[in-house]
């Protein structure tokens, strides 16, 4: 595409190509195309696929596109944009630009709504629903039912499931358009599919994703607390929720506390300040360990060779740690384990962890009695205090997500440095007292 | 709920209930309900509820089940089962069950379809598609696409959106129900909604996955070489895939290989198997530890206090490394980063370790000042190797799984144990160097 002459010609056959592109890939192009062809390609898109494009700008690319838009564009925009689509925008948006969209360019009808969205919580159920869906009552016919569908001017795609409600409009339900169809002349009633989950607005979003990977759920009605229908949550956002949440538990894991969506955008040190917190937690409570080995001093000196093995033994332990503590974590989120269950998890971890620790424990030994010049008792005190460790740093990694589930607290934010120190801190201790008793030092 | 004594009113009462339960709580319940209870709840389940409740069983359960039911029974929850339930169902009975139902209960047309869908490999979107869904001619008119719908006997929730094809059957794109409504007398092509993307069955699951989290996409069409619609992966099963590998990203991380779906179901030696190839790598390569230890032995020896240390560097290293690998994984997982960007990687990583690092080694400075009694040398070596250590790690953790991704390996799965071991020997390297410089030893 020529990005830097621009002809009527080449203009039309502009036009032609980005009106067929995908709002997403439109949207990565201009955050990269020069200024002046910004202007160009947004004058070129059709009124609907420019608020599509529009919502998938990054922030600073919004106050751009708004800045080049005249007012009475930026008018057709605000009209094409959903409710929820504008709280976004809102939010990103510098507070001039806020005030002039809400003042000029928004109805008080719908600002009424936009105010009550951005009254919710970041990453609440409100901050993510939408508001324009459409419902019936239950004593409705279809006939009505499709008169409404008939002339209502939401998206197609918010049209997929019609919500059922009864008079005080407390959800009962929903129905297919395919069944209002092919079902005209039954009750709405009858052809009224049950809800599997409902949430409320206040609700953290990964409530959301914990009931649709449960329930296979693909939108989700969300009510205030009488009952009735306030929103829903779409399953393209389900699904973005289920990304998001599992992406957050991954940064928690390992001590990330605000991992931005763009890496090679984000500056330097927003992204050390974010990594740095954790790494100072952990710099912190492992001087524990510096504690132990200086405490063990003496034993070291008369037998420097045990320094050999503490690196595997440290790495092993936390390496059996974190595989327990993921999987209990994963099992947490997807609702197969809860924290009821942590007697059942001790026995399974202290049976996982002496069959892991057996096969490592001869591995290791044959390999220090080929390999290490090293004396038998030296070899026993290694191989005693690293199936100790793997058995425990197991019971320790599964219990850890439960103990954080229990007291309300995210298991992927407690669990990677406490397992650390744990484990680390156990398996000197174990050593060295293993080593004064078989060595006799 | 009465489960033991049964009479006809506490069994009519039982019958309402249970009809009006989500499948997924009923099949949790048969899990653990005894042998009598699981026979009558089954019987009294309606016939649709029940093919639902049975796909969500356990493979031992389904079994089970169809022990229970009779020839008639099982006839009519095949019939109720879409072909891909049924694909699912046969992967994981027993060979004898699995000929009983494909010679006695699923009839010709069905088994070529079946046998076609087995054929393609696990996680493949071959495997999880479904081939239950609704296509029109682009040249057909809104009201012979109604007709369609009307006549079809396909489950509602497959008819949100109706696939449209040209004369050679060639997807086209879709149109939505709600618009053939709104739009009677236009034709199909004027509100045919164009196709973001589409996916081939030979392709892996995750593919869907990223697809689906990039353009924000509900259902997923699967086409032939030939750009033949061939079938649909459902928003649910989306938001199921993208849960799945998100999963199974965690898992390789700390290298369980096959993390089984319930953790409590699933024996312990399985578990341990799963776990103990990762950990018995993980303790080979740390032999690498051993070896650079002795090798500076005698220098160790002379100073026993720099052992107090090598704990806390190791774990910085290897927390600050799996920082900048998580954030590069997850990255490149929602498509912001490809491996051609490993130049910009490699620079981030560097000003990001700079500055991550220098904070920690002020503080750690300062922290050996105060309170451990040993000379500067040592707090100067410490705090120099810390410092090498961190912006190493980001840089290492940063590019591996670039590299991985280059190589067509998952960098989940890639990224671990190779962190570790480099991170490990370059710790230990850099420390005893810069000891030897510093302390002159």
């Amino acid at each position: 595409m020529a990005e830097r002459n621009y002809n009527v010609d080449n203009l039309k056959q502009l036009q032609l190509e980005i009106n067929k592109m995908n709002p997403v890939d439109i949207a990565d192009r201009l955050e990269v195309l020069p200024e002046k062809s910004v202007a160009i390609w947004i004058k070129l898109l059709n009124k609907d696929l420019l608020a599509d494009t529009f919502t998938e700008l990054k922030p600073e690319n919004k106050d751009r596109v708004l800045k080049i838009l005249s007012e009475e564009n930026i008018k057709d925009l605000v009209k094409e944009l959903d409710e929820d689509e504008l709280v976004d925008t809102l939010q990103e948006l510098p507070a001039n630009m806020v005030k002039k969209l809400m003042t000029r360019h928004i109805d008080s009808d719908r600002r009424e709504i936009i105010n009550a969205l951005l009254g919710y919580p970041e990453e609440s159920v409100g901050s993510i629903m939408t508001v324009n869906f459409l419902s019936v009552k239950s004593t409705e016919t279809p006939a009505a039912a499709m008169k409404k569908v008939m002339e209502s001017d939401l998206d197609a795609e918010k049209l997929e499931q019609i919500w059922v409600t009864d008079e005080s409009l407390v959800l009962t339900g929903f129905v297919f358009i395919a069944d209002l169809i092919r079902n005209k002349k039954a009750t709405i009633e009858s052809i009224t599919q049950q809800i599997t989950a409902a949430v409320s607005p206040t609700d953290d979003q990964e409530v959301v994703a914990k009931l649709s990977i449960r329930y296979d759920l693909g939108e989700v009605p969300v009510i205030d607390s009488e009952g009735r229908l306030i929103g829903i949550v779409p399953a393209e956002d389900v699904i973005d929720v289920v990304h998001e949440e599992l992406q957050e538990d991954f940064a928690n894991i390992t001590g990330i506390s605000d991992q931005a969506e763009s890496y090679l955008d984000e500056s330097s040190l927003k992204i050390a300040k974010n990594r740095t917190t954790w790494l100072v937690i952990c710099l912190i409570t492992a001087t524990m360990t510096g504690f132990i080995i200086q405490r063990y001093e003496s034993l070291l000196a008369k037998a420097v060779v045990l320094t050999a093995y503490i690196p595997m033994l440290m790495d092993s332990g936390g390496n059996a740690g974190s595989q327990a503590s993921t999987t209990i974590m994963t099992q947490l989120f997807s609702g197969n384990l809860t924290a009821k269950d942590f007697i059942k998890v001790i026995f399974k971890e202290m049976k996982v962890g002496t069959l892991v620790s057996l096969v490592l424990v001869v591995i290791n030994f044959l390999r220090i009695l080929i390999v290490d010049n090293v004396n038998l008792a030296v070899n026993l005190t290694v191989s005693l205090t690293l199936f100790l460790t793997i058995v425990i740093s197991n019971i320790v990694g599964g219990l850890l997500p439960l103990v954080a589930d229990k007291l309300n607290i995210d298991p992927t934010v407690m669990a990677g440095p406490l397992i650390t120190t744990i484990v680390d801190t156990g398996v000197l201790l174990i050593y060295f007292e293993v080593a004064s008793l078989l060595l006799g030092l």
